[in-house]
């Protein structure tokens, strides 16, 4: 795999309920509409072989993985969608928008889950190679917010185990804080509390300003 | 996963044709007869997590699958086999003869398919962490002589497929001789294209007097 010369490969991060993928897919459109060639995707992306190791990820028979093993999924995973999709449309020029990517692994597995950001970061390397995100739009809101935004759209309450979750997703916030502090030549803050549309204005701006797309 | 104090690990390794099935499977009905606790295995070792990636990796449909991504899939499942099945029998004190481990990922992903010994390594770190083979047997044969051995299991002759394989096997054959030398301390190599009597013995004595076994 050759370093990639051309194309823009921006992800997007946070935490469910912060409002990534409608803000992608309004950027999306966005961009189409200025005549850019965009790819919309997230892992696993339609990729087969990446979608039979999400399954296996997935199954909630298997209560003994181990989470190390976890985390060398999510990698070959990455791999696979990187190298049959993302690759090939960052090669032809094209602008992909990624929902979710090795941060999530950083901050979920590496931190959240205390395997270690570094060594989670050391799998990865070897899953994306240099291909890195030219920019990473990171949507902050804290765990309580984007819990009731998502129990808000299932129509019910906060319930007792989305509260004994908010534990996990503190840490997970946590971690986002350490991976932008380690990337923060790539990292955007948006403040994903406000109103969905002020928040896509704000990254549909950082977009245009620093990738000039 | 805490540091092992207790059991004998011991891997196998080598071409196909080796005789290194054969070889560990007497090895551990002698050590049952000396009163040893032994465990036999070799990935996925019927652990279903183990075997389910497994089915991934061999799916004959997957032509796309990355060489990455196939080297992490190993790690994978790797990993889980370890985690259920050789640590908790090391840690109950007992012997774990395993047929292919860590350094048949080196030897045929990291350097016959070209990926790189050390980031194989690497990746292979991540998922056995401190958990390496005590000793390491491993079976030395030309690959046109494992090859030849296979196919009179099969009762055919050596056909062109298996002609132009070798090349691949030679490259196999040279990266365990990488691997052998960075991790001397631990391999032993024997010389398996005598009879598998003789080859049998010798693995035996070695065990005895390197493992007091």
């Amino acid at each position: 795999m050759t370093t990639r010369q051309t194309g823009r490969f921006i992800t997007v991060e946070g935490a469910d309920g912060a409002g990534k993928s409608t803000v992608a897919t309004r950027l999306y459109e966005e961009l189409c509409k200025k005549g850019w060639n965009v790819v919309l995707t997230r892992e696993p992306g339609g990729i087969e072989i990446a979608e039979k190791i999400r399954d296996i990820i997935l199954n909630p028979a298997y209560v003994n993985m181990d989470k190390r093993t976890e985390a060398l999924l999510y990698a070959a995973a990455r791999r696979q969608h990187l190298a049959e999709k993302v690759l090939p449309a960052l090669k032809a020029g094209m602008v992909v928008l990624c929902d979710r990517f090795i941060d999530s692994s950083l901050a979920y597995q590496g931190y959240a889950r205390g395997i270690g950001i570094d060594e989670v970061f050391a799998i990865n390397q070897f899953a994306v190679e240099n291909c890195m995100p030219d920019l990473t739009l990171y949507f902050d809101v804290r765990p309580e917010v984007g819990l009731a935004r998502i129990n808000a759209t299932k129509g019910r309450e906060i319930n007792r185990l989305d509260l004994e979750a908010l534990d996990f997703h503190e840490k997970v916030r946590e971690g986002y804080r350490v991976v932008r502090e380690r990337f923060a030549h790539r990292f955007v803050v948006i403040d994903a509390e406000r109103p969905v549309d002020q928040v896509y204005q704000e990254a549909l701006r950082e977009l245009e300003t620093r990738l000039q797309v």
